[in-house]
């Protein structure tokens, strides 16, 4: 039986390090997993391709997509709509292929209610304490930009108790391998299984009557 | 915090190697885990010890277990009880080990009703083929003994679609390692982390307010 993708949501504070996690991730299991990419109806940045960073499409495009349910999750920020292809993710998961998507909470919980499948990991610091080191080492902003900062984390972390798993990252090498390692469990877990169970079940049920 | 251990149940066909493989998880992690060990009324044999294979008591005493609910489960086989001694198992969770106990399915999914936290895996051969023949090259039985055999194998699986793991014990050496970072892994669940969100949020907020 050919082992199907598990869609993997990875959420987690902004200073939470999620982003190098990932990158690490596909840096060193390449055939393992592939990054979704999003779509979005911004502008391309100097250096950014179409395709890698993200697809660009215009907003008629983008709105046609949402009519033909062409999109997993989507969300509006300011005046630019992102969202996530629907069928890149399943030609990889379909591969076998590991899918890992980068969005915040809300859409994370959206995702896992039309896909139940879907698995849902959180990264964060290992204390507030320690969120508030680094959300303050990233510059020089004055008190007022970080207590801005700390307030959008505390509301970012709003709906994590239902997530699946939440990961430390004290040691950003033990967290990739955290990571990889519960993916990779995941495909174990009984209820993805069911096919290959009924199969032996079958299969010792014809042993038994001599067959 | 000081993290709690984890009850682990460990089930799968005779055949399925899950003896050994616990026998070598509690080798190489002594300081991780701690095996359970049951309660008898049935006789010691020659070389086992009191306290070690198991705690031998008499029927009267585990009897009174049974009133005083001092036991996680317990069933009877032709003539003797066998059951799970409650203190023992709470003593060594409390200390921060993963406790593992090895019971069919039946004690299992009733231990899991009682304790919803408990971590239920199943060991199973790649598949029905490799059990039979694991099975039959134990000796130089009958067919007729074979034959019950597995059809005992395929009612120690009924109920196994509950489990949270369904383990493929292919390579001993990599079976044990998927267990291990199996309930390794489920130590940075969501669900058994509430208490820590909890704490990273109160924190947050109380940042973002400038306390």
């Amino acid at each position: 039986m050919k082992r199907k993708g598990i869609l993997t949501v990875v959420s987690g504070f902004s200073g939470s390090g999620k982003g190098t996690i990932m990158k690490q991730l596909l840096t060193e299991h390449a055939d393992t997993y592939a990054l979704s990419i999003s779509a979005t109806t911004r502008a391309p940045r100097p250096g950014e391709r179409n395709g890698r960073e993200y697809f660009f499409v215009s907003q008629e495009e983008f709105e046609e997509m949402i009519r033909q349910k062409k999109l997993i999750e989507y969300a509006r920020y300011v005046d630019n709509y992102y969202g996530t292809p629907r069928d890149y993710v399943f030609q990889q998961l379909d591969q076998g292929r590991d899918v890992i998507l980068e969005i915040e909470i809300q859409g994370a919980l959206k995702v896992k209610e039309a896909y139940p499948d879907t698995l849902l990991l959180f990264v964060s610091p290992p204390d507030a304490e320690e969120l508030k080191r680094r959300l303050v080492n990233r510059g020089t902003e004055e008190e007022a930009v970080i207590a801005s900062r700390l307030s959008r984390a505390w509301q970012e972390a709003q709906g994590v108790e239902n997530y699946d798993y939440f990961v430390i990252n004290d040691d950003l090498k033990e967290c990739v391998q955290e990571v990889h390692s519960i993916i990779k469990n995941e495909h174990a877990r009984a209820a993805r299984n069911q096919a290959l169970i009924e199969n032996i079940r079958a299969e010792l049920k014809s042993f038994a009557k001599g067959e």
